[in-house]
C-alpha cells in the first residue's frame, strides 16, 4: 500500500447493521499477507438494488449482478480484492457461479441470492480453490467489523472508506452504513469501482433501485479520477428490513423522502471518499458549471473539465490557468459562447464576458489553490442547466503507481 | 526549451517553394532571446485552404481565418509564437485586424489576403504595438529558411518539425513542404496545432480545400498527445501555382491522385512529428483498430484507448498490461463483444475470444515494449470499421512541464 493519501479522511465509527453479519478471510488472490475475501450474511428477507458500470466489456461478476438484482432478493455478498476476473471467459463465469453455489450450499439459499463482486488484475481466472476455501473460512470466523470489510476490499487504496447517515420512518430511525475502495479507472458510468450499503430500513426492492440510481447519478456518476472506466464497477444496496419501520413501498411514503435524502447523502460521501484517494491526488476539485443550456449539458462540460490534463495539472501546480478551464469547456462540444464564458477559482472571479476580469485580486486565489478543497466555477451564461463533479488533480504520483504496476 | 524529445527527427532538407519567400523577427511576445514572429510572402495568384478547430471557444484568429478561406486567396501569412490571443475579447479582433491591415497597406493587398495563426497563452491580448513592430521587421528582414520558420512558430516544442513531398502532374514535378508546431493541449478535433503547408503547384482552391480535409482526416485528427483541444487549432495550405502545371480542378484531372497523396503523406509526416514532440513523451504508440462496426467506430475505439492515462502509463512502464487495452475499448461506448476480442502487442497476439492467449511467448511482447516504436493492435470481430490513431505515452515529463508551467 502506497503512502496514505493526503487527502485521507479518518475512518468514522460505524454502527452495526441489525441483519449483516460481516467476516473477512484469507483467499490468498495474491502474494500478501492479508485479509482479501470478504463475506456479509444477510437475513432472509433482505432486499436488494444496484447500479453497474456501462462498460462494453464488463466482468462476469457484473454480469452475474445483474441477472440476480432482478429477484431483488440476497442472502449473502462475497467481495473478492486482488483480482477482478474480468476477461477470463467461461473460467471466469465458472469461478463466479462455484462461490455462489458454495454459499448456497452452506447457508441453504438459491445461488441466486448471493452477490459476488471482484477488484484487481484483469485477464487472469479467479481461482475457483483459493474462493472456496476463502469463502470455507470465513463462514466460520469470527465476526469482523466495517473497517475490516473496507481494508479487504481495498486494491491500491490508501486508506479504508466508509460512512454512514440515519433517517426517521415513521417512530423508527433507520440506519445506511456503506464502504467502499476505489482508487485508479474511476470514471463510474453510471455506477463505481465497488461500493456496498446496508440498511435496516424496510423497503421494497424496487423502490430502493429506483432511489439508488437517482443517488447515483449525483454521486458516484459525477466523479471522476482519470476518465477511465472499470470492467466490473458496482454499487449494492441490501436493505434487510430490521428496522421495523412501516415498509416503504412507494416515494410518497411517510418518510421516502428522508431515507432517500440519506441514501443520497450515504452515496455522496462515499464518492468523495473514492475521490480524496485517487491515485496521486494531492488537491480535492468541485467543478460546478451553471448557466449551461441543460443539466445534461453541464455534467458533460463539468466531466470535460474535470478529466482534463492540462487543468488538472495546472491545480497541482497551483496555477490559476484559467485559459485551460476555456479550452476544456470548448472541447466539450456542448453549446457555449466564448464570449459569455465567466470562470471563478474559489470566490474570486477570473474571467467575465469572454475576458480576463481586469486587474481581478490573485492573493485570494493564490490563497484558494494552495489549499487542499479547490472550487472552479463556469457560468456559460446561456441557460438554468447546472451540474457539479468531484475530482482530484494530476500528479507525478499518479505516474508512479500507474506506470510501475504491474500486470 | 525543454531536453529534446528522445523521439525527435533530424529536420530534413526542405527546398525552397516558389513563390513563397519567408522571413522571421522578434516582436518579443514573451521574455525570451528568439524569433517569434514569422511570416510568409506569398506570389498573386496563391490559393489556400485551411482546416480549423472544432472547439466552441476558438481564438480570433481561427475565427478570421475561417471568414477569410472562405475567399480561397491568400498574399501573405503571419504566426506569432508566445501568445494564443485567444478569450481576449474585442481586443483581440482587434488585435488580428490590425496585423492584416498592417500587411495589407505595406504590400498592396486586401486584409482578406492576409491569414493570422497565433499560439501561446490564453487570455492575454495580444499587443498589436508588439506585432506591427515585428511585421515591419519581418519585411524588410533577409530571406529566412524553413528550419527559421519551423523554429519561430513553436512554443514548448523541442525540436523543430518539417517535411517535405513531390507530385508528378503531367510534364510537371510539384513539390509540398510543411511546418508545424505542437506539442501539449493536442487532440485536434478536425484539425491541429499550427501547421503550414506550401505547394508550388496550380491548384484550384476548392479542390485544395477538399483535398486538405481528405488528408486531415487521416492525420491530424489521429493523433493525440493528452486529449486535450487547443483553441487555436489551425492548418493552412497554400499553394501558389508557380510549377506552371496544367491546373488541377476536379479529381479527375490527370495528377490529381497523385498530388493528393503526396498532401496525405505529407499531413501525416507532419502528424507524427507532433506526437513524437508530446510533452514528456518517451514512447511513439500507433493503435490499429479492426473489425469494429465501421470506420467511424474504429476511430472513436481508438482514441478511447489512445486518451486512456492508463494505456499511457502502461507503455511508459514497459509493461503488457492488455486489461487496460480491455478497458478502454469497454468505456467507448461502441459496439463490442468481450468474448471476440483480439488484442496484440506489435505482432504477439496477447488476448483472443475473450481470454488471454494460453502461455503466449512474453520475450517478443518485452522486447517490443522496450523499443521507442509501439504498435497496439486490436480487433473486435464484429465487421469490416478500420482506424489507425497515433499517441504517445504518458510520463512524469508531462506533469513536470504543465504542474510547473505558468500562465
Amino acid at each position: 500500500m502506497s503512502e496514505t493519501s493526503p487527502l485521507a479522511r479518518p475512518f468514522p465509527a460505524l454502527p452495526p447493521i441489525a441483519g449483516v453479519r460481516l467476516a473477512v478471510s484469507r483467499a490468498g488472490y495474491k502474494a500478501w499477507d492479508r485479509a482479501d475475501l470478504t463475506y456479509a450474511a444477510l437475513d432472509p428477507g433482505t432486499v436488494v438494488a444496484g447500479v453497474t458500470t456501462k462498460s462494453k466489456c464488463p466482468s462476469p461478476e457484473v454480469e452475474w449482478c445483474r441477472q440476480t438484482l432482478v429477484l431483488g432478493q440476497a442472502r449473502a455478498l462475497v467481495v473478492n480484492a486482488g483480482n477482478s476476473n474480468a476477461f477470463t471467459g467461461n473460467r471466469g463465469r465458472s469461478a463466479v457461479e462455484a462461490i455462489a453455489a458454495r454459499v448456497a450450499g452452506a447457508i441453504g439459499c438459491q445461488p441466486s441470492d448471493v452477490f459476488v463482486a471482484s477488484t484487481g488484475v484483469i485477464g487472469v481466472p479467479l481461482p475457483i480453490d483459493k474462493a472456496e476455501a476463502g469463502i470455507d473460512a470465513a463462514l466460520v470466523a469470527p465476526e469482523a467489523t466495517w473497517i475490516d470489510a473496507a481494508n479487504a476490499i481495498s486494491t491500491t487504496d490508501t486508506f479504508p472508506k466508509g460512512a454512514v447517515t440515519r433517517a426517521v420512518i415513521g417512530d423508527r430511525t433507520v440506519t445506511l452504513v456503506g464502504v467502499i475502495k476505489g482508487s485508479g479507472m474511476i470514471a463510474p458510468d453510471m455506477a463505481t469501482m465497488l461500493g456496498f450499503i446496508f440498511t435496516d430500513a424496510a423497503i421494497e426492492a424496487s423502490l430502493l433501485q429506483r432511489m439508488l440510481e437517482g443517488a447515483n447519478a449525483h454521486s458516484f456518476s459525477c466523479i471522476t479520477v482519470d476518465g477511465d472506466t472499470s470492467t466490473s464497477d458496482t454499487v449494492l444496496a441490501f436493505a434487510t428490513g430490521r428496522a421495523g419501520n412501516a415498509p416503504l413501498t412507494t416515494v410518497e411514503d411517510a418518510g421516502a423522502d428522508a431515507f432517500h435524502a440519506a441514501l443520497s447523502d450515504l452515496c455522496r460521501q462515499l464518492a468523495h471518499l473514492v475521490v480524496r484517494d485517487g491515485e496521486g491526488a494531492s488537491k480535492f476539485i468541485a467543478i460546478d458549471v451553471a448557466g449551461a443550456s441543460s443539466d445534461e449539458s453541464a455534467h458533460r462540460i463539468a466531466m470535460s473539465i474535470a478529466n482534463s490534463p492540462l487543468v488538472k495539472t495546472a491545480i497541482a501546480g497551483e496555477d490559476a490557468n484559467w485559459g485551460r478551464v476555456v479550452m476544456a469547456v470548448g472541447k466539450a462540444g456542448e453549446p457555449a459562447e466564448r464570449d459569455k464564458l465567466a470562470i471563478r477559482f474559489g470566490t474570486t472571479q477570473v474571467a467575465e464576458s469572454g475576458l480576463a476580469v481586469e486587474g481581478y485580486d490573485e492573493a485570494p486565489v493564490a490563497a484558494h489553490l494552495k489549499g487542499q478543497e479547490i472550487e472552479i466555477g463556469v457560468d456559460l451564461g446561456l441557460g438554468e442547466g447546472q451540474a457539479t463533479v468531484w475530482t482530484c488533480d494530476l500528479t507525478h504520483g499518479y505516474i508512479s503507481i500507474n506506470a510501475d504496476y504491474r500486470s
